[in-house]
């Protein structure tokens, strides 16, 4: 039997650069690739630490190396009482899309999720970019249309504090 | 000198019956009072255990005790290589509206946020909460207009085990 060429494993200090090689590429296609500030030293310190700030899945592929990655974190809902998952960056290289390797990162953290007792997997999606929509519904994800993000920069935190 | 009859700290184990009670009545307002499954059993076990979800702010009024709270925990932006403070929930009984309280609940998030090398806050608001929306813009959030939140529950997450 044949061994598949794709290969998901938990990240580790080692991967940092191939992070954030693939933040950048995503940043890219998401058209916000002057958002990127951050450098492997952050993803060192926060990640891999006493108290990681988040967690991440590598998905490589035989002789290739890292051709895709998932980041997630843990949240809380006070209306389920249980956590949640966020999954804040999912990304496959465009010349290894259409492998399944999306949805075997998915996979993977749907039994993250399910091992945490985890209530419900969140992520947010740009309302233009289709086929991710698709994927996602095709799976059971709805979108909640009537919910919008707020972000608060780190420069305007004087705002409140003064 | 007056003392201020509002009282802002963090929320111990003998506050959860507190927070269930305005939670409650928070997804009363954003009418999703059926989505509320917790209960106090649940806010111990994961906000006040070795390794908490989520931390609190109660707000206390003179002689009332509480009549107000937030909710939040830690994220993490790859883009920005920091880590976040994401707002689960902010909420003031109507009657104590007006008195600031709102807003001292946010300067304290954003002291805690600053403390923690936090890189921006965030939190999602109903888009027909246009007070809460005025409200934020006042103190220079922006509304993310163009990504949407994608949601799968855990009764979904077997069509991507399966």
């Amino acid at each position: 039997m044949k061994q598949s060429p794709l290969h998901i494993r938990p990240a580790t200090e080692s991967d940092v650069a191939d992070i954030l090689r693939l933040v950048k590429e995503l940043a890219e296609f998401e058209k916000l690739r002057d958002q990127v500030l951050a450098d492997e030293s952050a993803y060192l310190k926060y990640g891999f630490g006493a108290q990681p700030k988040f967690h991440a899945l590598m998905a490589e592929w035989e002789n290739t190396g890292a051709v895709g990655f998932a980041l997630y974190f843990f949240n809380f809902s006070t209306f389920v009482g249980k956590p949640g998952l966020y999954l804040e960056d999912i990304y496959v290289l465009p010349a290894y899309r259409g492998k399944g390797i999306g949805k075997e990162l998915l996979r993977e953290l749907a039994a993250i999720a399910l091992e945490n007792d985890c209530g419900r997997m969140e992520w947010s999606v740009l309302d233009w970019n289709e086929d991710a929509i698709g994927f996602y519904k095709s799976f059971g994800a709805v979108l909640l249309h009537d919910w919008k993000i707020c972000r608060l920069t780190s420069d305007k935190f004087n705002n409140l504090l003064k």
